[in-house]
């Protein structure tokens, strides 16, 4: 990996500040990405890029672009958020225009809004590219309508991290435990087991249908499916990895129709 | 307007059942359109679409393609949920193939769900191809970041539809009234006066910042902030018409550096 803290190459001319583009990459596909985002992708010269992004989506930038590795993941742990901003503040200074490249929509979970104020605090013109978010990949490819009339009238992002003294989830399990709505939880593999038994001690039915999507829109996706009760055993077991989506609702319950039709379709692909 | 309830000539072989793309075709802006997607509409030569999308986005399919207008729009109702269903399925039986393409993302709230599930009890083979929401495309456009670490922890979407007997609005108003969390609101630019008191009087700061956004991702995009107090006075001043997207939440104070910022590139981007 590039060591770009001592990487003056990549300066350029300081007279000239450079452009920022915050651009969502999608949920993996990248024929998910949008026509904005593959556009300037393929005039991008420097890229900083996260663990979410995948090589696919990175395969669309030229293959002259330098491309700085600077993803958070657990298992591979790259620079803290601050340590990212300074470095974007700091080439752009340099005059170098990039592209900070985000999985997902920057705007949802993505810490994009701490990058977008920082540039906008230190002067440097940006712009913001959204992406499809991981829950809207995996509904269309898994076949989960995120909302449904007869189902949800109304849909929650959450993100399952540990609170910084990592002793707990820290989210409004009251709020999140309401019938009659779609919840979604990013980065919640780990504490599948806690969200889980959290919601149920908090009124969510026990027998509430529930997902857990795997590499959703990639061609080895996996999607898991059970009840509030089932899908932390079943996702310990299958061995299930993160990043993951987590989705919790009735609309689960639509899958088995809508995927098994989708199956049909990418038979009907193959054959094609 | 196409009368197609009385269009034979739109129908082809029933000895092949055709195919259905149900494509979420973004916020507005044809370029925020995914790759996926702009593929589908490039071979489309059937396109049934909704009042929530653009012109532009339109005009990405051939022009030879047949383009039926079956969306809903208060003051341009055309045809009712169950009968865009049967008209997608009597040409699908009689062999077309097509597109039904959607404002935003179909699944969610796009009653994309609702018609997936037609296609595969009826067993016409289908794909879904997700878009961005109307709230990403705002939040990318208007300077929001609808989550944030400081601001908000979750991120709700739902509507702000008259219940089916028109006397109120039908929400989880317990939930959604919570602090650290983005409040979005879909088609609610009608009853937005219900709402923000019905927020307040479930225990929301009446100083929450609030922000309606008219035609976001557009070139004659507006939006307008304040608080769920001064919101709807607002609005109602300044004539924002429907379909606007309503944000809540303290993620809105952070537009003001955003949006400067915002503007500074778009004036670049005139003069380059």
């Amino acid at each position: 990996m590039t060591d770009f803290t001592e990487a003056p190459y990549l300066l350029a001319d300081p007279s000239r500040c450079g452009h920022v583009t915050l651009l969502g990459a999608g949920p993996g596909d990248p024929e998910l990405l949008t026509l904005k985002g593959a556009k300037a992708l393929q005039r991008a010269s420097l890229l900083l890029y996260d663990a979410l992004v995948s090589e696919e989506v990175l395969a669309l930038a030229p293959p002259t672009a330098e491309r700085l590795y600077v993803g958070k993941q657990a298992s591979r742990h790259a620079l803290p958020q601050e340590q990212i901003i300074e470095l974007m503040l700091r080439l752009a200074r340099s005059g170098r225009s990039l592209v900070r490249l985000k999985g997902g929509d920057g705007y949802i979970f993505g810490r994009g809004g701490e990058e977008a104020l920082a540039l906008a605090e230190a002067g440097v013109p940006f712009d913001v590219i959204p992406g499809l978010s991981a829950a809207q990949g995996a509904g269309a490819s898994a076949g989960i309508p995120l909302t449904h009339r007869d189902h949800a009238g109304a849909l929650v992002f959450a993100t399952g991290h540990l609170r910084a003294d990592r002793q707990a989830v820290d989210l409004d399990w009251e709020a999140l435990a309401r019938p009659r709505q779609t919840l979604v939880i990013y980065m919640g593999v780990g504490t599948l087991p806690i969200i889980c038994r959290e919601l149920v001690a908090h009124g969510l039915a026990a027998d509430t249908p529930a997902a857990i999507v795997e590499r959703a829109t990639m061609p080895d996706e996996r999607c898991l499916t059970g009840t509030v009760t089932t899908l932390p055993i079943l996702a310990a077991l299958q061995k299930v990895r993160t990043p993951a989506l987590i989705v919790i609702g009735s609309v689960v319950g639509l899958r088995p129709l809508l995927a098994q039709r989708r199956r049909e379709v990418r038979e009907l692909q193959a054959c094609a």
